[in-house]
């Protein structure tokens, strides 16, 4: 089918560092819109942590997972219809079980955990992950080095962030954000590399603190951005002054950012060319503008794939593509 | 309760040398005739194998199983209603997957995982296990040392008992049984002295090569049953010369030990006083005698727990206690 080769040959190329829920939501709407295998996600590992004694990988995992058509949508995380037998016979031999991971998901992880005892790293096993899950597009976790997010909050304790937001349920107590082990680690395989060769760089609707900002921590991200040839866009996680899904606004306040499309834009404005935010916050566009942004205001509550979609095209336009 | 408790005080106390699934059954015949934790069973480790990064134990996790009245019944190993996300994801992910761990008892044998590398031992870990699920005897892994039981078949492959068993499905081609790990091993903790302050030693209806022979090869033990006060008596797990279940009948042939209640019985010559064995196999009882065993015959196919009772009765009565 030469047309269809000649096709995706020409079709863009686009990277988009991704978080978690937002991050998923965003990525099914820009597959929509573009060749799948054009796309590369480059996901925070920052909440890493091993759990139950598998290696879980959250943002990843949400990423593959509502990729491939299977996530649990009313969760957003984990897969549709899964059980929970391996957590609930953990529970009564007495372990913690605030991290709630169902059978499948356990499995998956733990095929994780086997590769990497193996020898195969982070990487690998995602693209081993995704290909077994039909998923076309990459998927590079940020680096193969531990990188914990570290929240300290105000009684002094320093919590792992699938701590502070799982088992804390993310209390307004935050003092500060711990992102050194990130600052102290190499991009994974094909990070910079997809940076490089990207027609377009996004910036998916994800925690700017804790999910895009422990990518830009790596060293030598910020410098791919910056000599990227691609246009860097980013979408607001932030509408109307509330996060769509998650912490943020606790997470921005304790570092006295303000929690807006703006404060996150004015986060962004070394690195981004483009703001995507909601229509609701319209009223915010000059300012953002004032930023040395280009910006486009619509519904960006991805409710569904149509509206993803839309997102999508909004991002790619301001990146100058079709 | 005075009485009751001076009852139990008076209570003899046994212990087991057990495999999987016929130990199984005939203990719970045991404790439905002893108060529950009266009795021990000291149970082959040999089966153990890491199956997709678990550790499982697959006699001391039937013994445990059927003790909580928890086993398959029809399977008479696993867990009653278990269910298998965990093994088809990883079957999805390129697994081997011949060994069917059902998700609650693949969360068993993590735990255990995660225990052993905490540095618990087998023995604590199997005691954390049997008392979570409500179990009154006590249960000892033979040994606290890694003592793989390796069968040789007749292309000179040399398998894993589980490879053999499971894998393969038992084929009739076996050379040789390899002990040799047993044989360096030292016996698990509180072995040697449940069989020094046993009232009564019984052997039950398991497998002479691959499930009493691990356990009697560890050194110590052949020298802790010569030494006991206690009696020891034997159940046959031959019945009308075919094992009632399992591969007895292709170890033995293999081995070159004729596959009867007497074979059995002339394995045991040394060590036991007393050998119970099916009312089918009535007409051998004489020949049992002349190898200097006080023998009874009676049902031994252990269908339900009254007939199991009847059995340890008469594996009891034999062993001189009332």
């Amino acid at each position: 089918m030469p047309t269809a080769m000649a096709a995706e040959r020409e079709a863009p190329q686009v990277a988009v560092l991704a978080g978690g829920v937002g991050a998923a939501r965003f990525l099914r709407g820009l597959v929509a819109v573009l060749p799948p295998e054009r796309v590369t996600a480059i996901v925070n590992t920052g909440d890493d942590r091993v759990f139950y004694g598998v290696h879980v990988s959250p943002d990843v995992d949400i990423v593959t997972y509502t990729l491939a058509g299977r996530v649990d949508a009313q969760r957003g995380y984990g897969l549709e219809g899964d059980t929970t037998a391996v957590i609930e016979t953990l529970e009564g031999l007495g372990h913690e079980s605030w991290f709630r991971l169902g059978d499948r998901d356990f499995a998956i992880c733990q095929h994780r955990t086997l590769r990497l005892a193996e020898g195969a790293g982070l990487a690998a096993t995602a693209e081993e992950i995704r290909t077994a899950l039909g998923v076309a597009s990459r998927i590079l976790p940020m680096s193969e080095d531990p990188c914990p997010t570290i929240v300290e909050v105000a009684d002094g304790r320093r919590l792992h962030f699938e701590e502070y937001l799982a088992r804390e349920r993310s209390p307004d107590n935050v003092k500060a954000v711990d992102l050194s082990a990130a600052e102290h680690a190499r991009p994974g395989p094909g990070v910079l590399e997809a940076l490089a060769h990207a027609d377009a760089i996004l910036f998916a609707p994800s925690n700017p603190v804790v999910s895009i900002g422990p990518i830009l921590a790596i060293p030598g991200v910020r410098d791919a951005l910056q000599t990227a040839r691609a246009p860097v866009v980013a979408v607001s996680p932030i509408v109307g002054g509330a996060p769509v899904k998650g912490p943020a606004d606790r997470l921005l306040r304790g570092l006295g950012v303000e929690v807006s499309a703006l404060g996150v834009a004015g986060l962004y404005r070394e690195l981004a060319d483009g703001f995507v935010l909601d229509a609701v916050d319209e009223a915010l566009v000059p300012a953002v503008e004032a930023l040395g942004l280009r910006v486009r205001a619509l519904d960006t509550i991805m409710r569904t794939p149509e509206v993803a979609a839309e997102v999508a095209r909004a991002a790619l336009a301001l990146a100058g593509l079709p």
